[in-house]
């Protein structure tokens, strides 16, 4: 019996393989096959930690559990950028948010007030995929622009339900005392922020009830995936959860061992849970890519309210590992090779991978940061990416390369905040083996250091700066 | 054909179920089955963040993974103590180390010319076990007392093969300059460590040949399983690795993307693949429990060269958590039902739960410190044990009930050194919100202080110390 089973998955694994073949001659009409859906779900603030099969003790995760046992759990999965706007607008262009304009110095997010967006020169993963014919949604958090022509349906997608930024933004003057630095949640109520949540271009609810938030999104992803079965489709499911401040349902508040903070990422693992039953119902499970990683490290001033990056070091906001590389599944039974990748990989690859399954052209009129991860995911060749870089704002902080990382600069330790301090001899750190970046090893490795400066300096000379589009406040 | 599988999955959970039943009457006369095979793995000096399914980013573990995956994760599983010695004592007697005289504030462990081991009164598992029929072997380290009256085959095992202590005991004159502390693979020898490789009560070889001992251990424990298949088997395989000085195979070297350290624990990955393939082979899967654990946390001082505790604090040789929860897993598809598992457990539980399933008697003349998991264990039924004893050689430092810790003495943080702090109000964590023990509420919470003092209280009323056995030297 399990021989059959074995044989069944063989025959549909290489089927794909050859109809994959003919997505990479870049031309989706070459191609009579339907290219996969893909769903990406983004967490908020989730940390690298926050997951039991990324080894967390008391945050029980089973469906995403399942999705790395089937699929690929990627441990070396980075972000561009370790605070909300930069990282988005880095996942849906495949460009470093230096490049954009979505990174700043002076504000390094979006605010209710701010005047600004993604540009719309940029070419979105859902700009891409419509060129294939993709059915796109966006659901849950934006943080790229609230203003009309800003928001996702000016951007690719067909469809937008969600709060357009941060979920503590707009706070109201009754706010509770300590605020949500030391959140009970019987203190903090929903309408203490007073969030729009938009349904396209419209504000449908004011404040909007973050207790059922996570419920909705999700309901909402499998409403569109059931009314877009018939062609293909692109969902990007961007939670505001874990974000502080923490909302959960009736149904989901005090089931983690871990607290509200385990009740909020339960119930988004339930959400997974229940979008894949929805794709096996609907005969979608062999043909539909999901990817579930996180838009920064977690917010560690927070406590027990944040997350944990697990063994990795600081959090949120800072280019320490814990900010910046994130807890990353692939699924797919129709095509990921199952396994554990220590390979590089970045957000930025999805603009590029996606792209291409789908048969779309990589834009040529710009530098794009992604790679093609799609013979990795497929037949677990090595991934094509060897090196990240890690951004603070528009400041080049650090830089990897292979096993190797080297900090120029660093600020905070265990927060986003502290000290900056920049360094005459880069501090320099194995992660393959040290990925608690604890011991130091510029010492005698200066050939090293001198391969990262090549990297650094190749990518220097080639940048252009995009006009800062988060310094403008009303 | 998934229904079919799951169906007859059911029937053998069901038998399996039914006949249990007569074993826990605890008279195995009365059972016409037999009970299941029993293996313990033991690795030595392995911490909590070491295993892929633990979250390392870099070892990879498969067939551990897989384990973890199709029975049960423990991730609140704790040792009697954070050294080998009271560790192994506790695992083999059920009872606190302190009680059997195993732990010791002079020494912590026994050396090469200790006089003394375990007492002769204490009854190990494979005695227990003897009771009931079982074919008994030790693999491994032993660490119990290297003199002929302390071996294996005087504590109820019928075979031994092993080094009878650690691998970096016995040291000889030509020690490599700056030892193992810095260790580059190359400058560290088998030889330098003038350590016995024993069968039975004969010394074998010496020095034993290091390279090759974790391969060997596997192959014993394969052997042993394939001589005794046509009864109940026990086989307590405890790998001297990878406990500094790390040795792997020729096949095994340079595998790993974690280096060195790496290489040697998935050596030890790859032989419990073995081991389950032998299983599977001889049709035992059914009927056979494998238990994955490890003797105490990580070697921290070593640097790369020791393990991770993963985000747990501290390692080896500290009562932190991370030199005393272990990453712990429970495979035997015949029995587990998988999923993770959240509650308390230790190794001292072994004991009385094997004896149990076994059908033998706990004994009655002394206090036992182990529960009976098997519910837990068949059923996902809570765990029975609430409580968890920190024992320093032979002070108590701290103790758990439920979800909250009491450090009444810390000592060292990072190392298993560093100056000892008594706490006039104890040190308070909730390990299921904070696992990391990072934020200190014993302020407000005496309510809880109190219960976890009545816990010490009733424990130390009960408690006779046995005679120091650590103590001697020649």
């Amino acid at each position: 019996m399990k021989i059959s089973i074995k044989l069944s998955l063989s025959i549909i694994l290489a089927f794909h393989c050859i109809f994959l073949g003919s997505f990479f001659s870049g031309n989706a009409q070459e191609s009579p096959e339907r290219p996969p859906n893909f769903i990406i779900i983004f967490a908020d603030d989730l940390g690298y930690g926050d997951l039991s099969v990324f080894g967390n003790p008391t945050i029980h995760t089973p469906h995403l559990d399942q999705m790395a046992f089937e699929g690929q759990k990627w441990t070396n999965f980075y972000v561009g950028a370790s605070v909300c706007t930069p990282s988005r607008a880095a996942l849906l262009t495949g460009r470093l948010p230096v490049r954009s304009g979505m990174a700043g110095n002076k504000y390094r997010v979006l605010f209710p007030d701010s005047k600004n967006g993604l540009p719309g020169s940029e070419i979105t993963l859902a700009e891409q995929l419509k060129k294939a014919g993709y059915a796109t949604a966006c659901i849950g958090k934006w943080h790229l622009g609230h203003k009309e022509q800003y928001l996702p349906t000016n951007n690719g997608f067909d469809y937008y339900f969600g709060i357009p930024y941060s979920n503590d933004m707009d706070r109201v003057a009754d706010y509770p005392q300590g605020g949500y630095w030391n959140q009970q949640n019987e203190d903090i109520k929903t309408e203490h922020f007073n969030v729009p949540l938009m349904r396209g271009t419209e504000i449908i609810e004011r404040p909007a009830n973050q207790n059922t938030i996570t419920k909705r999104y999700t309901e909402e992803t499998i409403s569109y995936i059931k009314e877009n079965k018939n062609k293909p489709f692109f969902v990007y499911l961007a939670h505001n959860l874990p974000h502080i401040p923490l909302f959960a349902s009736q149904e989901a508040m005090g089931k983690s061992k871990r607290g509200l903070y385990g009740d909020v990422v339960e119930e988004i693992d339930d959400g997974v849970g229940k979008i894949l039953k929805a794709l096996e119902l609907k005969g979608l499970t062999e043909n539909t890519i999901v990817v579930f990683t996180s838009d920064n490290g977690p917010w560690l001033p927070f406590k027990t309210n944040g997350g944990s990056a697990g063994l990795l070091k600081a959090g949120k906001g800072t280019t320490w590992e814990g900010g910046m590389r994130e807890p990353t599944i692939f699924w797919g039974p129709g095509y990921i090779k199952p396994g554990l990748v220590p390979d590089l990989g970045s957000t930025m690859d999805l603009f590029t991978t996606f792209s291409k399954m789908a048969g779309v052209e990589i834009p040529k009129d710009r530098i794009m940061d992604g790679v093609d991860l799609s013979e990795t995911l497929l037949y677990k060749n090595p991934s094509p990416r060897k090196s990240v870089l890690y951004y603070r704002g528009t400041d080049l902080y650090a830089a990897r390369l292979g096993d190797y990382k080297a900090h120029f600069i660093t600020q905070g330790a265990y927060g986003q905040f502290g000290e900056r301090t920049e360094h005459a001899t880069p501090l320099l750190f194995n992660l393959n083996h040290d990925a608690a970046e604890q011991f130091n090893i510029a010492e005698g490795n200066d050939a090293i250091i001198q391969q990262i400066n090549t990297v650094v300096r190749e990518h220097q000379t080639k940048l252009v700066r995009g006009k800062d589009q988060l310094a403008e406040r009303e």
